[in-house]
């Protein structure tokens, strides 16, 4: 044990279960701290928030815009109403299709999706360009992908109107160029939707600096609780769209046959807000503080290392993406010659190793690099040398207990 | 203290604040056994569920399935194919109006709305109307919120093809017969949308026996976390029914231009389920079949009979709806001649006691009532005759305390 953890102590799963957990681009773990915020909430400040004018509802709400606001800083967005809570990145996403998508976009226009994106930033595209009759393109990758100049400049047009892409690939785990293809698009009054599920746990996020218009992450991935998500969106463009869902609390007056609708946020908030699911993310933007995006990188990319370099020395296996471990991001998406990866998954699951399998919601790009699926291990800061030993060790034997010879 | 409530023990919060809570129509206390479930279920069976083959995945999966299960047994759905996760009831129907509404709707086709549907069931409404041309009707009600015969034999038309009715009124605590409404939805081909928000947490509901076709609740007026919701849909309508949000996990295949959907319920809900809101939501579930409905409703009618012989006592003090206790599901919205509600609940609050005011998201109701605004105490089977006493104590004082004489 040369690199004892002192992360893992605060993650009540990870002390009790045995699992050697590398599924967290999937989801985190939870440190107790964040289970702790949530239940405190519940028994400390219950009650609806926005709706009452008595010191419990009061405290509620001023709960749920403490933690719009650390959120608002954990991205340094200009002002926390331009900080949306929902249920999850998908959710975001579908929230500017909707609202965005189907008001502004036309006939003709062009949407640029990348070929790496998550069905939840490609499905809302689609479902918008067969609603409004604007064509979808796709911005394509190398095959470590990379999104190269010529591969953008061959994708804008001057009918480029919107722009989705993940920040960083859930497959590939390559971070891409949001801020160059952020100023691409605005010199082409474009704007640019950014899937930032992947980077939001790893790695600082300035929607000023890069320019972003929208921006989506998730709180379970984040180490937050289930059920509540993220959308930043220049105050600009909110105020200009419609809103998404209606009903309770996102009005200023309603008639029988119309509403005036209430200043951003709130106008996308409709119905009762996850509060205590907000408060959880607070207090899991506040773990990742304390423990530095510095250091988290920094033992992320020792353990990416060490798994990278341990996969390439096993005979048969193939990493998909680049070959250089700091272009990772923690998930290394891998092929084992003669061995579907469902059976890679179950075998490494009987040695106690959690990875995924499939297609991981990106089916698009593995038809564009050819490959039918893969197993994925994502690391996250929380793991350890140890575990990435025993699963190089168990990856290593999975031919041979496929009944391949060696 | 002759009427010791048991029950009150099981809530940290009821514990150890001395908050005279009613306002349990907008949100309810949380008993420690689903905050303990939730916080179980991020402990010992944590990851993300449906997308992973190793154990701990598949352990949420089958978690996820049966707080599921659970939900369908609590309204007597057919299957469990029938019960979706959404994050709250605004989402539920929200979803229908999205899916069901824009995809079903024609120009001239008529939707029928209560005149006491919360905004929730209102908005997407007009929403769908505005999108497809269909005709917003409303199903008007008399003074003390009765749905008369002849109101619906007015209201219904050979164009209905809608109905959005409440199970139980936010504002005026009145059941509405919507297993009468159904028959008659059902006699002229349209289907019947339920806002059980007010009623799930008081009320055995059976979708076979009334012959809803779509019902919707919220988890945390139930009890369970927030961030959970549940949309009941007839199984016939909900296959043939489009995706509402896309993204991950409700496909079969994606390619660049389309998509192969999964089957119900999957098909409606894309992303990341609130898994562990679900499986507090089972436990709230469970929680309340222990204490069971017919005690909630022996507490609910004792307090809520007491509170409404004791308003009709204090001069000035007006309560909306039915003259009768057991018309009202513990919600008693009143006013008092020359105060504003804000001023009530401002009284209130400053003697400890939690209560709404405001136009409880029921615009289109109040101004058929030629009300403004209103105040609203909300019982649940946890309050105690002590909480109502110094309720109607505290009532009894606000005129004075305004600077009315006596």
């Amino acid at each position: 044990m040369e690199d004892k953890n002192p992360y893992r102590e605060n993650f009540p799963l990870l002390k009790e279960n045995p699992v050697i957990y590398l599924d967290s681009a999937a989801t985190a773990q939870k440190p107790s701290c964040v289970l702790q915020a949530e239940r405190d909430f519940y028994e400390h400040s219950y009650a609806n928030p926005m709706r009452g004018f008595y010191a419990l509802s009061m405290e509620a709400t001023k709960r749920l815009e403490e933690a719009r606001d650390e959120v608002r800083r954990f991205i340094n967005a200009p002002s926390s109403d331009e900080i949306i809570f929902t249920r999850n990145t998908t959710e975001s996403l579908n929230l500017v299709a909707y609202s965005y998508g189907l008001s502004r976009l036309k006939a003709g226009d062009e949407i640029l999706v990348s070929i790496m994106e998550h069905h939840s930033n490609l499905l809302p595209w689609q479902m918008a360009a067969e609603k409004t009759g604007a064509v979808l393109r796709f911005l394509e990758c190398e095959a470590d992908g990379r999104i190269t100049q010529e591969r953008l400049e061959a994708a804008f047009t001057d009918r480029t109107r919107l722009v989705a892409v993940a920040h960083v690939s859930n497959v590939l785990g390559c971070e891409n160029p949001i801020r160059q293809i952020a100023a691409m698009a605005r010199e082409r009054g474009a704007v640019v939707v950014v899937d930032a599920a992947q980077s939001a746990p790893h790695m600082p996020i300035d929607v000023q600096e890069s320019g972003v218009d929208f921006l989506a992450f998730s709180g379970h991935k984040l180490m937050g609780p289930m059920g509540i998500g993220v959308l930043y969106g220049r105050r600009e463009l909110l105020e200009e769209m419609p809103p998404f869902l209606t009903g309770g609390e996102m009005i200023d007056s309603v008639t029988r046959t119309g509403a005036v609708f209430a200043p951003v946020p709130h106008k996308f908030e409709a119905g009762t807000v996850n509060a205590a699911g907000a408060w959880g993310l607070m207090e899991a933007i506040r773990y990742l503080k304390r423990v530095g995006f510095d250091e988290v990188h920094r033992r992320e990319l020792a353990l990416t290392t060490m798994a990278l370099e341990g996969l390439k020395q096993i005979p048969h296996v193939h990493v998909l993406g680049s070959e250089r471990p700091e272009e990772h991001c923690g998930i290394l998406t891998f092929t084992i010659d003669g061995v579907h990866p469902h059976d890679v998954s179950a075998i490494l699951d009987a040695d106690g190793i959690a990875v995924r399998a499939g297609h991981h919601c990106a089916q698009p790009l593995f038809e564009y690099l050819k490959v039918n699926s893969a197993a994925r291990a994502s690391i996250y800061f929380y793991n350890t040398r140890e575990e990435i030993e025993a699963f190089l060790k168990s990856t290593a034997g999975i031919r041979r207990k496929m009944g391949y010879g060696e």
